[in-house]
């Protein structure tokens, strides 16, 4: 006969496989009754607890912290709600703290986060943070964002796929004027993001390009996409999702048709990137995988276990008509 | 000469209000040194701290918790937006728990703000849920939504001025037939728009109309945004943000023109309804007042003082074409 799972025992008792965890983990939060129940359960089933549980349960608290940088940034909500719901399957909680994108924050986070002791930490960082995660006694894994001299194991996505592409793309379709709304050179998708954009166009001989100097923010993406605009772009590639939501505010503004008049590529898939008369052609990161394999390597940090260095989330673009239209050119320049 | 506020006391010492406020409540999340440096400039300035800050420094953890149904919602995630940075200007940290709109995690994330030891919680509530603040020994306050039988302080909007407006402003451009996509009748705010809807409907002799019951969810948005076209209906009220989303993802996938074929009223404000080629009418909460009315009385609960009792803010229409276009008959029913 299989041996009885936790899952097993949580239905024996009629509790959530998390009220169940949490009860044979003596997690305070659940009362003394439901506690005593599962452990019934859990004897008169022979319930063995594998070795990652048996490690799980000795930890203090079964709660993990989560650092983001923003809190209205679609892409980090949905990494958060990913997160959260992926770690409750787990039967730990997760308790979110945002930095608001100012790495002064972070520090105050993660002191926060570790006065509570949480079992372990995912984090988004900021370059120039690594003296914040100095004194944590508790796993950490980065996550989106890099650190380099850390030496923390992070999960991220390459932006060169999705970038590559996204330029390829444009010249394909007649866009030979290209700008890009550059993140902040405080992060290392920032910098990674432009980086990839200078090599793409380095690669494919895009010869008239317009940077903006910007940041992860819809007033920069606004601001940027004008900008942009007076210098006479025919495409526009945002370098994040807020700035993407700053560029159709700018377009709508100003009634650019975008789809005709301008080629528009967000960062990040949304429902506000679909929801366009125009839907916009977006470089997704997957951000379900992210954040998913994030918790997963912790996880396996906390249990003691040392998994194997993860690869990166490779960048895809996605075509719609925001982007996916043919310029004719009347005259050469 | 006018008294050294904490403000003083940061910009002397070089730090943040919240890190200077933390310095002198000996949180252990700052350095020893910059404690003494803080210690150091408030004694030069002669620093006597208010009876709201002393009273604050005597609590446990300078940190808040908050529990949001959602952290995808883009209300909920303003509202955690707001409160956290608002907390922030406080010298408090915030730790949001998300229940994902399902009332069973919400016993357990407050059993974990609550293990945590948080000095107060802001919380969004399930019906029923009352059981799962008895045993909290912090102070609590609700928000957005209401447990009348809980005796708890709350801050919630009203939703009648603004559904009533609504309803007024649809019958009076011409649009008769008026689909509502209802929320769950777990929450309070469920149950209190549907009556107001129906109540408007009554007020304004409004003869046919359709209800479809539905959830806080997209996909409910979706599925109930074609059931009501199915209807026949020549108006859309959506009964808040998430299924606001969805009917616009119902009219472009079936290729129904917004302020033109169908009058479409979204709940709460955001830049998805703001974005459209016709942007999407409103019933607005003013979220950045709630979030900051509810943190502003657990500060004073927090501080020992009894606060009078608060009243709700009314919701607000905001027109915009979506709506505000005259439905022309081309014969009587």
């Amino acid at each position: 006969m299989a041996r009885a799972t936790l899952k097993d025992v949580a239905a024996a008792a009629g509790v959530s496989v998390s009220t169940a965890s949490r009860a044979l983990a003596d997690n305070p939060a659940i009362a003394p009754a439901t506690r005593d129940r599962v452990r019934a359960c859990a004897a008169d089933l022979d319930y063995q607890p594998n070795a990652q549980a048996r490690a799980l349960r000795s930890s203090r608290t079964s709660i993990i912290g989560l650092t983001v940088p923003s809190l209205v940034n679609p892409f980090f909500a949905t990494m958060a709600h990913v997160i959260q719901q992926e770690a409750s399957r787990h039967g730990l909680s997760t308790i979110i703290s945002s930095t608001a994108e100012d790495p002064a924050q972070l520090a105050t986070s993660l002191g926060t986060l570790a006065s509570q002791q949480v079992d372990g930490i995912l984090a988004v960082p900021y370059n120039g943070s690594d003296d914040a995660f100095t004194r944590l006694p508790m796993p950490v894994v980065l996550v989106d964002r890099e650190l380099p001299d850390a030496g923390l194991p992070t999960i991220a996505s390459d932006p060169r796929p999705g970038i590559d592409a996204a330029v390829a793309h444009l010249l394909e379709r007649g866009h030979h004027h290209i700008g890009y709304l550059s993140g902040p050179m405080t992060t290392s998708t920032g910098v990674g993001r432009l980086a990839a954009f200078e090599e793409a166009c380095g690669r494919h001989g895009v010869d008239k390009r317009e940077i903006h100097h910007g940041g992860f923010d819809r007033a920069e993406g606004h601001q940027g996409t004008l900008d942009l605009l007076d210098r006479g772009v025919e495409a526009i590639i945002a370098g994040d999702s807020m700035m993407s939501v700053g560029a159709l505010e700018a377009c709508h503004a100003r009634q650019v048709a975008i789809g005709r008049d301008l080629a528009l590529i967000g960062f990040d898939d949304n429902s506000t990137m679909r929801l366009q008369a125009s839907p916009v052609t977006v470089i997704d990161q997957n951000v379900a995988d992210l954040g998913t394999r994030a918790l997963h390597l912790l996880i396996d940090l906390m249990s003691g276990t040392s998994p194997p260095p993860a690869p990166t989330t490779p960048t895809t673009l996605i075509i719609r008509p925001s982007s996916d239209f043919t310029r004719r050119r009347h005259h050469r320049d």
